[in-house]
């Protein structure tokens, strides 16, 4: 670890980013201490101006590209270097909470300018993004912004897509982009040294585990599937058990063998039924049909497979009566980060001592899509309970310090590496 | 068996009876075979006046009491003696079935004929009775007819429920009797010397062992319950299992725990989870809440208590990390028929040559109540894969027969019968 690393993370300023991150969520502020700020909104607008100021203000130099996504850089050593990019969203959720994404963003900046106050100069320059959407809670789906900024999706893909009140994506980005119009425009897909991102864990292991640093090292892959049992209706009080065909029960049975067969000693292994519905969920009628989903993730992409394949033959086993269907609606790959940024956030942490563990994302995150176009890594810091995409949402002043601490002293650190 | 029994028996006709079922039928027929036949409806004085109509015609005695139970009477030898009644009811559900109710009617009217067509006499009045709304999907709850009857309720009790247009019992009820003005009234509670209903079984035992009649000892009671299971919601993807307050899990524990110990090598209890709803059942969320129905029956009250007791410990024991509260909705009494009765209706079956087997009612029915005010007894037959409620209810002409010849020989036999 370069001693200009800890010095610039000594430069991180505590109350400076603290205050910011309460400044920030008074834009689109909801009762419970959340905030509604969804993407390309007039909120959206109002946080990216005051992004903009607080950026001007240290004399940072702000830009746009054409899909919004915003960037505010410090300069290098070498104008030639690529930047490292570091960053997050500030849309939210309806009923969001005030460090999703924010506090991301929030860390790019303190970033910024504990490297100015620390005196540090960089080889690369430093940009801190705000991509554009990552929610997709107004416009579907999300991450909009660095799926079009890596080329994994075109511009003009999402340009129709409707709000619920009719607004089309087109022109509430044509109006964002148009409330800052004196900002230089970027192009998509440029170089990039590596990119990092800062973000409160939104589970609860961190917490649980009292460790200050999560240093993520992959972001794990997600099959959906839904299982439909279909069984046959009777009366409750005149058909036999051995007469049934009970749609519930044979589903049950299969969620009880899925379960044996998902369990992990190791608890990485994410398996979820969270949505399970019945006809004709009558109190004195067996069940004719049973539909119930799968959330199945793993950082491991061969245990992914493995796993989710074997699904629909343990559900057909465990029927007695019963027909079963499976079939996936939806699966997302694997993103393993490169060993040497995720050493580099590890040695940051120890260097700064801050007990930490590796651990995968359980969450999807815009660094999925930028891991396919630069070396890429997150930083995680711990959230009270886990709960997030809640007003509830939480993390303490300290820990969102030590988090961008970490966060300087990686960049500082990639900056001098020639590991790329 | 007295012989007069079996003569009375010889006397049902097959196809007059089922010539009188299909005719009924067109009265509120609906898609698909059914009937909507809504209690004191246009379509219910249509029935009650095709009903009179074919009494008159043989020279049987119709009369009506204040609730719209009718009756038609073939006279005995004594006429001070009470009467023994036979019948059901001719209100559907809105998308019901022609025999559930109507079955009981026309064979109660069959067994008038078939004494009269044999020349067998009986020294008790042989009554039908069609009793006023035992569905109970127009007026809730059902059966009200037979409990004002038995004085289980008073015929003031539901004069003010309304249905769903507005219209309430006391006036549709006006209505009915208004429609039936040349009828003598009866009053409610009479003495009667017994009670026999004849009805489709709307379950699948016999059809499933090939046995045309059922010999019902009694019907069996039910308790209704409402499990809640608080959990706590989390991120599919960032919680692991050990953290997990998973209340869907959670509660399927103890329906597998429920499952054995409700488990009966005899296949007579009955227990069904019918309804089963999620908080907030979406895809990628850990459920908060599982609420979850159990309806539970069994015809020994002493079963039906100890195994509804210990639902309550059973959940609380299944629980790891959520909490679970257990309410009683509902509690029916177990009803036993006399052995007088069964025996009674056992030997007619056997004496015509007609395999049965003894057994519970699932479902309630008038006689639960009319039990409590005379020796009752029920006759069941056979129905296509037990479907009831439903536009394909079936049962065959040759079941039907069968099943009024068991009633027709069972009523001779308790006539003559010094048994009560």
């Amino acid at each position: 670890m370069p001693a200009d690393a800890l010095k610039a993370a000594q430069g991180v300023d505590k109350n400076r980013q603290w205050t910011r991150l309460m400044e920030l969520a008074e834009i689109g502020a909801i009762p419970g201490g959340g905030v509604n700020r969804q993407s390309l909104s007039t909120e959206d607008r109002q946080a990216r101006a005051l992004l903009v100021k607080w950026a001007l203000a240290r004399g940072f130099e702000p830009s746009v590209d054409d899909f919004g996504n915003l960037y505010v850089r410090r300069a290098g050593l070498n104008p030639d270097a690529p930047p490292i990019l570091t960053g997050s969203h500030l849309d939210s959720q309806p009923s969001g909470g005030r460090f999703d994404g924010a506090y991301g963003v929030m860390a790019a900046l303190e970033v910024l300018e504990a490297l100015s106050d620390a005196g540090v100069e960089t080889e690369h320059p430093v940009d801190l993004v705000v991509w554009t959407n990552e929610e997709g809670s107004r416009f579907a789906p999300g991450a909009m912004g660095s799926m079009v900024f890596t080329g994994v999706a075109s511009p003009q893909l999402w340009l129709d897509v409707m709000d619920d009140e009719g607004i089309a994506l087109s022109q509430a980005l044509a109006e964002t982009l148009e409330a800052m119009p004196e900002l230089p425009r970027r192009s998509f897909g440029f170089p990039v040294h590596a990119y990092i991102e800062a973000h409160i864990e939104q589970g609860p292991i961190l917490e649980a585990e009292q460790l200050p640093i999560g240093v993520v090292t992959s972001i794990q892959g997600a099959r959906w599937f839904t299982v439909t049992v279909e069984g046959e209706t009777a009366h409750a009080g005149t058909t036999p058990l051995k007469l049934r065909k009970d749609a519930l029960q044979e589903a049950l049975a299969a969620i009880q063998a899925l379960n044996a067969f998902m369990n992990d000693p190791e608890d990485v292994l994410r398996f979820t039924v969270g949505r399970l519905d019945l006809e004709p969920n009558s109190h004195n009628s067996v069940s004719a049909l049973c539909r119930f989903t799968i959330d199945l993730r793993h950082p491991d992409p061969a245990v992914l497979r493995a796993k989710g394949d074997a699904i629909e033959t343990i559900c057909a086993k465990a029927m007695r009566a019963c027909a079963v269907q499976v079939t996936q609606n939806l699966g997302l790959p694997c993103v393993a980060f490169p060993e040497a940024i995720v050493d580099t956030v590890q040695a940051s942490a120890q260097a700064l001592g801050l007990g930490h563990k590796r651990m995968p994302s359980g969450a999807f995150h815009d660094a999925s899509f930028l891991a396919q176009h630069c070396p890429s890594g997150m930083v995680f810091v711990p959230c009270a309970k886990g709960v997030s995409h809640n007003v509830a949402e939480y993390a303490t002043p300290e820990d969102v310090a030590g988090g961008t601490r970490v966060l300087t002293a990686s960049i500082v650190a990639l900056s001098g590496a020639g590991i790329f």
